[in-house]
Parts: structure tokens; sequence; C-alpha cells
């Protein structure tokens, strides 16, 4: 996409990702496996009630930190009348599907370009089933999250599907969201 | 919140969470498990290279289809320069530390709410540890998303912080990224 130098060769672009930058990136990390060590963060602040907001400024990768040029990104939750809410904004289990839906796509993109496979378009479809009483602390058979996540993507491609599925399954939002995950929560008061 | 007969009680309203509404919610469960199905929907669209966008109008709840009465809302995923994007938008990972952030507050607050508890303010700070060797292929031994995610919370309340703790991990989306869940991927090409 970008050439620093005319005098080098254009980079490779696939699906609209830069093959060439990959490459390197795979690269150089081979060399140090440091720069492969990312930090994601977040902060969130209560406004009352049912809404909440998170500011997302940095985040370290390939050893130093990074802002968001476009940041600080701001996203806010809510929940719907029926969850009692006011319904200003999605509900973070909501926000899990969009995490997801992303990363599935851009995850099938950038390693159907590492391997030269051509894609026109993705939509995808996806469903998240939860039986409220868990949440409820109704009872302890009933998972409190979605116990069903369903995800049905179209792709405009010559590539099979098995294969298409196989790259975006490198996701790494599929993995949080598939595998099971350390979370500690330490709670300070005031 | 609201009071549509003039004659009824006022409802009890803590933290900015309708208890009255919510005993009468956990009632009409028990009589009926039903109303506890719900089903949240997302669809997404790619944009080319690190873009896509997703779409959330409506969910199943309580026994019906409910419209999002702000909706339909929209949502951006992207990738940053480091990671071959543009960084237009946060990243997928970003947003499940998000949808985390906003459910562990929402849950801490309503099961407060529930039990008495008055909360004055909640501020939190999540980091999500990641190594990209997953994500780029280049380790069996390396998972793909987060390999730890750290949660600080802080609450203005007082209440002591080990309830408050075990208050938020009533959370969906706390049970989704710690536990795993099954996700079907099923992809179509044409």
């Amino acid at each position: 996409m970008t050439r620093e130098n005319a005098v080098e060769n254009d980079p490779v672009v696939t699906n609209g990702v830069n093959v060439t930058a990959l490459s390197e990136t795979i690269d150089a990390v081979r060399q140090n496996t440091d720069i492969a060590k990312f930090q994601f963060r977040a902060s969130n602040q209560w406004l009352g009630g049912d809404n909440n907001r998170t500011t997302i400024e940095d985040f370290d990768g390939a050893c130093e930190t990074h802002q968001h040029a476009n940041g600080p990104f701001v996203a806010y939750n809510a929940e719907p009348p029926v969850l009692l809410g006011e319904g200003t904004a999605p509900s973070p289990v909501e926000y899990v599907l969009h995490a997801l839906a992303g990363c599935l796509t851009t995850t099938m993109v950038y390693h159907a370009a590492a391997r030269g496979i051509e894609i026109g378009e993705v939509n995808s479809e996806l469903e998240g089933d939860l039986d409220l009483r868990g949440f409820l602390g109704l009872s302890d058979k009933v998972r409190k999250g979605f116990h069903t996540v369903r995800v049905r993507m179209r792709v405009r491609s010559d590539a099979d599907p098995q294969t298409l599925a196989s790259l975006a399954k490198f996701s790494p939002v599929y993995d949080i969201v598939s595998n099971s995950l350390p979370v500690e929560v330490n709670v300070e008061t005031y």
C-alpha cells in the first residue's frame, strides 16, 4: 500500500493486506520473539445503571508503546429495556459477537493473503444463545454466558470453504471465546 | 424509574437499577423458564484489508423479538499500523476488553442493587497479554488469543471487595472469556 522509496519494488498487496510487510513481520518475529509480545488495554467508567463507557488509547507491541493515532477510541455499553436498561448502546454480549465476527474476518483475509488466496467479499451472521437463569443465579447447572455461538460466513472466493474456515480459526478472538483463559479480577474499594 | 400508575408504590431503585422490576423478572423466570431464553445476533461485512463493520439490530428474549429502539447499532473493527492496518477503529481483541469491562461492571451493579448494596463509582483498567506467534502460526505451543487477562476494578462502596468481586463474576462475558464455549464456524463460498 505504501511505497517509501521509488527505487524499491512495489509491495505485494492481496485482499488489501500488504503481504510484503506481513512476510517481513514474520521474519522479524522469527529472529526476535520479543517482537511478538503485545499487551492491549482498556479503561472503563460506570455512568450509572446499565451505562458505562470504555476508552482505548494505547497498547504495547513490537517492543514499544503505540498510541492509537485516530484515538482515543470510545465505546459505550448498555442494556435493552427488557434487561432493565435504557437501550442506548449494544450490550456487552453483543460486543463479543462484534469482536468475534471482525476477528474471524480479518484473520481469514490476512492468512488468505499470505497464501495468495484472493477474497472478494465476506459477510457473516452470528448468533449467541444465552439462558438468563445463569446470570440471575437461579440455577448452578446453567452457565452465565452464551452456551452456544454459531457463525455463518459467506465468502466470495475460489478457495474451498474448509480451507477458509481453517484460516479463520487462527483468530485470536475465536481462541479467546472458544477456549478457557485465566481472567484475574481484583476489586479495591474506597 | 418508571411509574405507570400513580396508585402503585414507587419502585425501589438502587444504583440506577429498578430493583422492583428485577425482582419481578426473577419471579417470572422462576414460573416460566422460557422467559430466560435469549438469542443475541450480529451481522458483519468486510470492507477491505483490516476494516469491517458490524450491525446489531435485534435479539430474542422473554418469548419475543426485540428491535433495538436506538439502533441499528453499528461498530467498526480495524488493526493498527504495526499490525498492517489503517488504525481507523479498535481491534477485535480490544473490543473483547470493552465487553468484559462493561459486563463485569453492569453485573456487579445489578447484583449489588438486588442485595441493597449501594455503589457510588466504578472504574476499571484491563490488560490482555497476547503473543503474536500464535496468530502467525509460528508455534503450536503459543495460543492465538490472550494468554492472560487482568482486570482491576476500583469501586466506591461500603461493601467488602471480596463480595463485590463475587457479584461481578455472575457476568456473562466473564464466563464467555474465562471458560470454554462451543463456537460453530460455517463457511460457504460463492
